[in-house]
């Protein structure tokens, strides 16, 4: 047995929000038949929300306040260090009814990656954040 | 309208498998009180499997036979290229009545990020792959 060794660090919420606010790529999960699926996105924060554009005919068209997370990393495999960071919360489309959010959130560098125009645009409400930074990843292999 | 671009290429499963052996870290989503969550692991492939170590006390404790799935990707903000690559299938302990697995994948280089001695192996076998390459990221922003 090899004793445990402190590699792994929570985050605080301030500290998650930070780090989401560094990339621009993340990773949404939701639930689809009962099994999880995740989509790569590209993404702004609009306040403590993740707001995204979909195209129609993605698993998200019927994940309208469905559960969801999302995820956002940045490992260096190299020098074995890193941190991740996962929202969970709720789903929302913004609809043409919200228009103040619609608004706010028009102007944010937001491109979906199936290109064109795509003016569904959701978000991912959270409710709670789990973060960690990985200090020393030390045995980790880069295969 | 801008018209569609065709920015997304869809990836065959034997391109997601040799996409996948060229990582070493990746997300698992699993299903856990109804809604996702993504765990970041430490992997090696097993034949088509990914497999993985885990710790005592994480939500896969109860995620055997679960439905679940593994991401892999590499984004170039820079380049705006790259690729995703999701594994679908259902979660398997590796028990020690499972003697020949065991002996297998005791030779792969994985160590989980909770550091020390994880006895703990766990297999996602896919059914499926779904799998992209991003050839134009397009007005992607890196903000």
């Amino acid at each position: 047995m090899v004793p445990d060794r402190p590699r792994l660090v929570q985050l605080a919420r301030d500290e998650c929000l930070r780090l989401l606010a560094t990339d621009s790529v993340g990773r949404l999960a939701v639930v689809a038949g009962g099994a999880p699926h995740i989509l790569v996105v590209n993404y702004a924060l609009d306040g403590d929300a993740i707001a995204f554009r979909t195209a129609p005919g993605t698993k998200l068209d019927a994940a309208g306040r469905a559960p969801s997370c999302f995820e956002v990393d940045s490992i260096d495999r190299a020098l074995q260090v890193g941190w991740s960071v996962v929202a969970h919360g709720r789903l929302e489309e913004v609809t043409r009814f919200d228009a103040a959010t619609l608004a706010r959130i028009a102007l944010l560098p937001v491109d979906p990656w199936a290109g064109g125009d795509r003016g569904h645009w959701m978000r991912l409400v959270p409710s709670y954040f789990t973060g960690r930074r990985i200090l020393d990843l030390g045995n980790l292999r880069t295969g």
